[in-house]
């Protein structure tokens, strides 16, 4: 039978596991991506892990998320990336060079290749012929150290794409169509596949559009297959040697079918406060607006710009309306400015801003209190944009710019002059300067890394005892979310870096002693939590799991996990356990000490055991849901030990 | 005898006083410049005033400051601005404009007229042959509302200017030597004058540069004559027809005269922390540099920007060095781009920020711990630019770009190619709409202020009753400042627009309990309080006045004032008292209850009097230094009150 071109992607990296749906599956990592916001985490666990030089064929590090230096804390983590990038052997992007996910595509995407990046949106890159999927930060470290990379074998959803786009319609309206059709829930675990006569008018711009987006359809990746316009898309940047063609076999076949026929699409949008919440842009039209926004990765191509450009070009944007130009790469820029898009934006008001996530991801360019804002980013999650209550619309370039002009939500469509045509430059800009590359392995050794105040080495983990006696400091109930684990938040993230400092913020939506009593007993070996159902449920962030961690926590007894917080618990060495009785949860308080004896033998017997509890002679019966692979490393004190065992073997 | 252009310039405006120095002048005010950072509280004194229109040539309100919107507060506030504009007859300028000083010379600034603006930059506008002075926020409403100005008639201080600018050499240069020769405070009370056969040498920006920092000398402002460059400036404007020639008589005099010979300058820098701890660039050769920033009021030409661009083109920066543009203003944007130097800017790895104040005033843009900073902006106070123990020099351009170049403090005549030209571009921008213009006087009055929900409109102030019991609710030591009395700073200055909110933090340093005490008795009259030396050092701000007299302060008695903050409390109804004999403040004590009887009858008659301590049988001699002015209006509750009554009748 033949294979698509997922399929065939997988099955060129397939290390361990079978290509059956649903099951585990081990992929080798060609190229890592880390952004700043996650990516000083990884760094941290690579210095932790004693990596001495990254394994894939190409990491990098981007700095696109944390722009705004309001004090130091920012730009002392833009210098340690740096100085990390040089340790570790990755590519460097600097502050200013632009969003990751665009500029990757530019300078490092590969067809036939596979991506992790530390960040949702790394899907992007499928636009490419790649497996480009997003992970958390451990899981970048491990596959930069040369580790596989364990997700669940997809199931593969195919979209046969018919048809041309009409005028004042783009890609992001094949997304937001995607989004109408399907909402934000219905594609987990699998793998999107655009194909068909269609995707020939669609650029590789146009199609990281649609990648994209895949995130926010809840897709592990959304893939493209190589073809002419991959190719001629490398050859702009001047790396045509690079390509090679990649598509389905002519009998392949997919799980899920569909079709969309481009033709037919018309201007859509997503309403407050879900990706998911499409409609036409028509149904809404003439609601007042306060803010246009260009830019982002779900809108990252020249011509996503070019086409705004063009629409505002000698007119002037509504005098109540910010107008705000995202631009997405340092290169882009240069473009955007060479051929007079830069001018036509300011000549009609528009607010440019430097290359970056900015707004994006709520790092400024908030909305005024109650008012809509239209932007071509891919989220509109509540509260995101940093005004609380937002009312954030998704839109395409061509809805944004030409409600820009007139103040209100406008179906492009109805503007009084035509469609304007865009041409890519002639000579499209190539900065092969954007990244600093590699440098050899001997100048890396010698590289310090540079860490500011705020900036702290993870401190070593033990390994997990055989014997424990742990005191339960916190017994909580059902649907506690990594919110209330570790909030998020200006108060908390700019600790990202210094897991000393945040851990001081554990559990202190749940109780604010936590932490202090946490610290009195940390020397004696630690502690317990108990836990009801949905535990952990939430952001996927890692430090939920890392800072307790580090405070002493050993094992979490609940109902049942959240199914990220659960890996990433198991991820740094916390043993998670369910109750094999859930009512087994009543018999349990804070302050009873919890007793582990013979840990290791009882793990390696069976996946259920008793814990006592002392003073009450009682007995608790528990159970894991752990690969033997999962409790190898968290015997040894989490991930990061076990790398850094094998890297010294 | 003949006039100096300062002498003639307040000839011309006088309305009260004698043109004697040190004694007070009531000066009539032309146009009037806010900014968001201060204006919101300008335009909620002016709705509390019950101003209809503006009384003055012109008045313009721009957002330059708070341009990141991290959240809802910033956006909220600029709508407010922009409907207060309309409101009251003023211009409007939009986030993304650019900085208020250039914009207000390129669009507003004419010969001859005075311009009072809530910002101590205002001085900037000097350089048109205008008497430009920065003020309180109050004092510019009033000036709004057809106030005269008072202020201590000046010395005028004479700089007779000869020769010309070496290459490398440019007019940021100028004023850093007059930095070097005589520091932050000798010009007090003074009016620096520039005249000489050397300032045809001086195009109209590059004595913006020069007046600009005449605020970093201490001075009350600073003078340039409207001379044939004045002209060719307002023509390049298309504001010829505006122009009118002002230049010192024959005969004129200077109270001080001194003489700077630019042909013997060289590169010059001020170092941390302060602008006038200034050395030549050479003699702090060499040290690593992590930034290089271009922009801000201090150096807004086009030619400042040309000529970094030049120094820059088809070279790269230092990969360790930020490289910050900050573009003046959109207009300037506009001809930058089209000039092909923001294509310079970006290649040579620069990072190009919106248009306004923004890292000059802390607003993003900070350095990482411990690193050097090189701006072109006037003032490197410590921490201004948001890091704590930052390392800031001022520079020219040139300096800023050439150590851009090589990573570290680098004199530009070291570089090893020929001084570029820049030429003005020949078809310069001049972007009319920059300003929204004032709206008509009936469509001004349907206006209704945009206010979000962090915006207050100022509670109506009672007047001064003729007999009060006030309770001591604070008794203070010396040299209280008001960053003790109300704090600066991201906590407390996001609730700038709302005085009940930002009432909270007062006092908050010196006894945390004094809110709550000062709410209790709010309604039954109001409290008093007691302070030693040197009460209210420090910082300008109004807000340290107005936020306890919302809470019910209405006599501070201290042994003396910092100056504006005794005017800042007369202003808004506090009656400043000081003791006559300066040991009875030994007598006083927190909780003592001070009993004023016949109030009004007895300052009328004297400016000494006494108190009663209840409960003590004792009497305690005070005086007041206050003005029939003053009096009069601290007796109706304020200013406010004061001009309401005076626009009612």
């Amino acid at each position: 039978m033949g294979l698509n071109v997922t399929q065939k992607l997988i099955k060129d990296h397939l290390l361990e596991g079978e290509m059956k749906p649903g099951s585990e599956i081990g992929l080798k990592i060609d190229q890592t991506l880390t952004q700043d916001a996650t990516g000083t985490m990884v760094m941290l666990e690579l210095e932790a892990m004693g990596v001495d030089r990254a394994k894939t064929e190409a990491s990098a590090q981007y700095v696109d998320h944390n722009l705004i230096q309001e004090d130091s804390k920012n730009p002392d983590d833009h210098l340690f990336l740096q100085s990390a990038a040089k340790r570790f052997g990755l590519y460097y992007s600097r502050p200013g060079n632009g969003v990751s996910h665009p500029v990757h595509m530019q300078r490092l995407a590969r067809p036939g290749k596979t991506l992790l990046g530390s960040d949702s949106h790394t899907c992007a890159n499928g636009c490419m012929g790649m497996l480009a999927m997003g992970a958390g930060g451990i899981d970048v470290a491990m596959a930069i150290a040369g580790e596989p990379f364990y997700v669940k074998m997809p199931k593969v959803w195919g979209v046969k794409v018919t048809g041309k786009l009409p005028n004042w319609v783009s890609a992001k309206d094949v997304i937001l169509e995607m989004l109408r059709r399907h909402g934000v829930k219905a594609a987990a675990n699998h793998v999107f596949e655009y194909y068909g006569p269609g995707i020939e008018n669609l650029s590789a711009m146009d199609r990281h559009v649609i990648a994209n987006m895949g995130a926010e359809l809840g897709a592990t990746g959304t893939v493209f297959p190589s073809d002419e316009e991959t190719k001629r898309f490398m050859r702009q940047e001047q790396r045509e040697d690079e390509w090679i063609e990649l598509t389905a076999d002519k009998d392949a076949t997919y799980d899920i079918e569909e079709e969309i026929d481009l033709s037919k699409l018309e201007p859509m949008i997503a309403k407050p406060t879900s990706p998911g919440n499409v409609v036409k842009v028509s149904e809404v039209e003439g609601e007042p607006i306060y803010q246009a926004y260009v830019g982002s990765s779900a809108n990252p191509g020249y011509r996503d710009f070019a086409i705004a450009s063009k629409i505002v070009e000698g007119r002037k944007v509504n005098e109540n309306v910010s107008f705000d130009i995202n631009p997405t790469s340092r290169q882009m820029l240069l473009d955007l400015s060479k051929e007079g898009h830069i001018a036509n934006f300011i000549q009609a008001g528009g607010r440019l801003h430097q290359a970056g996530c900015n707004g994006c991801i709520g790092m400024g360019q908030a909305p005024a209190t109650g008012r809509n804002s239209l932007r071509t980013t891919p989220r509109n999650f509540p509260g995101r944009s940093g005004t609380k209550e937002d009312r954030v619309f998704l839109v395409s370039p061509e809805t944004a710019a030409a409600s820009a002009l007139t103040g209100e939500i406008t179906d492009p469509r109805s503007l009084d002059f035509d469609y304007p045509k865009v041409d890519e430059p002639k000579k499209p800009t190539v900065d092969l300067d954007l990244l600093q590359t590699p440098v050899s392995h001997d100048e890396a050794q010698q590289v310090e890394l540079v860490k500011g105040p705020n900036i702290a080495s993870i401190p070593k983990m033990e390994e997990l005892p055989n014997d424990m006696e742990l005191p339960i400091l916190l017994k909580m109930g059902n649907d506690i979310s990594t919110d209330e684990i570790l909030a998020g938040g200006a108060r908390v993230l700019p600790y990202r870096s210094n897991l000393p400092e945040i851990s001081k913020f554990s559990f202190e939506i749940v109780d604010e002693t936590y932490y202090d009593r946490a610290m009195d007993i940390r020397a004696q070996g630690g502690h317990a939590i108990v836990g009801g159902q949905n535990y952990g449920q939430g952001s996927s962030r890692e430090h939920a799991a890392l800072a307790p961690r580090y405070l002493g926590l050993r094992v979490a007894i609940v109902q049942d996990f959240a199914r990220i917080h659960w890996q990433n618990l198991a991820n740094f060495g916390v043993l998670p356990l369910t109750f094999v009785n859930e009512e087994d949860w009543e018999e349990l308080e804070q302050g009873d000490v919890l007793q582990f004896n013979e840990l290791r033998e009882k793990l390696a017997k069976s996946n259920q055991f008793e814990v006592t509890v002392k003073d009450k002679g009682k007995n608790i019966k528990v159970e894991h849901a752990l690969s033997p692979r999962q409790l190898e490393f968290i015997l040894m004190g989490g991930l990061i030990n076990w790398v850094k065992d094998r890297l010294e073997k």
